[in-house]
């Protein structure tokens, strides 16, 4: 056999991630192949056809190869800054004075509006460049700071657009029931009646979004009306997400398993029932320690829970002005190991794997195996524990996307 | 007046960090003026002689300028990786089997002992590298994995070799004091006697050391140990420093002081005599948030009392492969700001004005101010809070060293 790829990464190591392999996979002395973008070949270096021939061969001289990374939750696209809120807050402001000087989600909503897609772009490049230069091949971004119709659209325009401007692939989630918006006066049945009836239908027309999430906590909305946006979801043909269980225990883990969610997200309060329904529903866990860290969470997710009954554990940065202004993978995985005692094989496979099955892109990216986009991540470390015991260090040597 | 300067930052904010001035010395329409590597001038641009030239003219276009960054506390230099000590311990594994699969404080040690200085750099490169791209200028270093006259000296001559391959201040202490080498066989006493017999002197002669540091806590050294030590120093004629009260109060900030200490580090258990006793004898308290982070503490530093009491607070990353593996001063910052609560302008003054003050060079650098050194670091951002608030997001724009 003499085939011929496009590149061949010679000389590596690889954590293939593989879930049929234990831990990260890994293969001592490996090869990755491609051809048209996707991997042909990812395993023993020695396995590979002696014939075998390639445009480019690049030799990896024992580099560490992961699949590119997953950050399967992020709020990447917003108006505004919260710096001076943090500051004022650090000074002893109360939750009042900073609204008065303008805080909150309240401003970001408001600088949300006021932007414009450009502006709205603009604004999302630097925080998607610190994620794409960690080694990020894949961004989940939502929606939720306009809280209407024109805005939300826009917001997830803007999302759509960054796709354009680097090589990375994008995927949105419409969020409109992410709080509600003052003009609503508190009514939150009758927002929602909006989000279900205009919003997201506007939102699937013009195929802005790829998934549908909601907020579902007594500071945001009830299982009740989170099930409604979910019907409206699920007649459009849209999968969806939830955050859920973050600052108290409504059931969400459940519900987002009833309704076969892709995913339920922070669970800092899920019980066993919750956890035992995500497994029979194959709802991943995204577990967002950045949000966790900020608000000086103390209750952690259930991890041995979610271990025990096999739940899949996915990490994300949840990047977002308000409670996580965090763009970094190789710290989010940190935080999973440090705050949530999650393993160095779980943290890396939650930024891999788990992040994209999270997003329903199994198939595409997120293991090292013949069929899936090349997608690549080529370290400067020596095994991979040290992505995830290192704080603040970027040891990433090259990106691939896409065999590019 | 025509006089003439080498350099010119113009249309700058500054961000002086002078003591004389409130909150960070803002100046919103400012300019730096430098000569032969020094500050000549530094403040608001509307002052500054019309008829004044230099060579060489910058546009900053409204970028924030702080002094250069100072990282007061490391240990930086060191051989080994401890990264699958790190894996271990997330799957459960217990200290004893840590240990024999070759982990802990004696691992770092025997792979210390066994390197050449030329190895020690080469490892120790990386990590300086990571706090220079976010704009540090001096970095001090320790040693304290040697734990022989031998070992400790090559340390203390690679973190010197560093600033020739680097444009950074280094500043070196011997930490001989650190821990109890295997051989010593359990004989505290009779190893402090070979340090300050033996190694601190030779270390002395060969101009290694700019301070004399140690670690007094019951899993290190007494009380009575530590003040033989810094009495050995203070023969020398160097001073001393101390990481003091991080496990345990022993009295160590009260101890530091009564040496007249540059600093005293960690503090979680600092009370308030000792506070007290920092205040009057000037000693710095270095707050390490990495470390209490990393080994999950639970007991904060009394930043209210060294506020109270006046008692300057610096910042840094204590980066070391045990309990510290972080090299990132901004996150050291976020880590102040989130886990000990300290305000903005104290986290920013800390790893700029204090850093200097705690390593005795704050006529050198620290602030922006005529008479230092010219280091500084431009940043894009709208406001300095963002250097604190942002987590894993580096916007440095450029760093300036001897006005280079
Ligand atoms: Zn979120
Ligand atoms: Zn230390």
């Amino acid at each position: 056999m003499a085939e011929r790829f496009d590149r061949i990464w010679h000389n590596a190591r690889l954590a293939t991630m593989r879930s049929d392999r234990t831990d990260l996979g890994e293969i001592e002395r490996g090869l990755i192949a491609a051809r048209d973008g996707r991997i042909v070949y990812a395993g023993v270096q020695s396995d590979f056809p002696v014939g075998a021939d390639a445009v480019d061969r690049i030799d990896c001289a024992g580099r560490w190869i992961t699949p590119g990374l997953v950050d399967c939750h992020t709020h990447l696209v917003f108006g505004g800054n919260r710096a001076h809120e943090f500051e004022l807050r650090l000074k002893g402001a109360s939750y009042e004075e900073i609204a008065r000087a303008g805080g909150g989600i309240v401003s970001t909503v408001a600088a949300t509006r006021k932007a414009t897609e450009a502006e709205l772009v603009a604004g999302a490049l630097p925080r998607l460049d610190a994620l794409i230069g960690e080694g990020a091949t894949t961004v989940e971004i939502k929606s939720g700071y306009g809280l209407n119709a024109e805005t939300e659209m826009r917001q997830l325009a803007a999302a759509r657009s960054l796709a354009r401007l680097r090589q990375v692939a994008i995927r949105t989630s419409f969020l409109g029931a992410h709080a509600l918006p003052l003009e609503a006066n508190g009514d939150k049945d009758g927002y929602i009646d909006l989000v279900c009836n205009e919003m997201l239908p506007a939102v699937a027309k013009a195929g802005l979004a790829d998934a549908v999430d909601g907020f579902m906590e007594g500071i945001a909305f009830s299982g009740e009306q989170t099930a409604r946006v979910f019907e409206a979801a699920r007649a459009l043909g849209l999968p969806v997400r939830l955050h859920a269980d973050q600052l108290s225990n409504l059931g969400g883990a459940a519900l987002a398993a009833k309704f076969s969610a892709l995913s339920a997200d922070h669970l800092e309060h899920t019980d066993e029932a919750g956890a035992v329904a995500m497994a029979k529903a194959s709802t991943v866990a995204v577990l967002l320690p950045g949000a966790f860290y900020f608000i000086r969470e103390t209750h952690k997710p259930p991890v041995e829970l979610f271990r025990s009954h096999g739940v899949n554990m996915a990490l994300a940065t949840d990047c977002n002005p308000g409670s996580s202004p965090l763009t970094s993978l190789l710290l989010a995985m940190n935080m999973g190991a440090t705050l949530f005692r999650m393993t160095v094989a779980e943290c890396l496979t939650g930024v891999t794997r788990e992040g994209a099955r999270a997003l329903g892109m199994l198939a595409e990216t997120g293991t090292l195996e013949a069929g899936k986009w090349c997608d690549l991540a080529i370290w400067d470390i020596e095994r991979p524990a040290e992505l995830v015991y290192r704080i603040g260090f970027n040891p990433l040597h090259s990106r691939v996307w896409r065999a590019q």
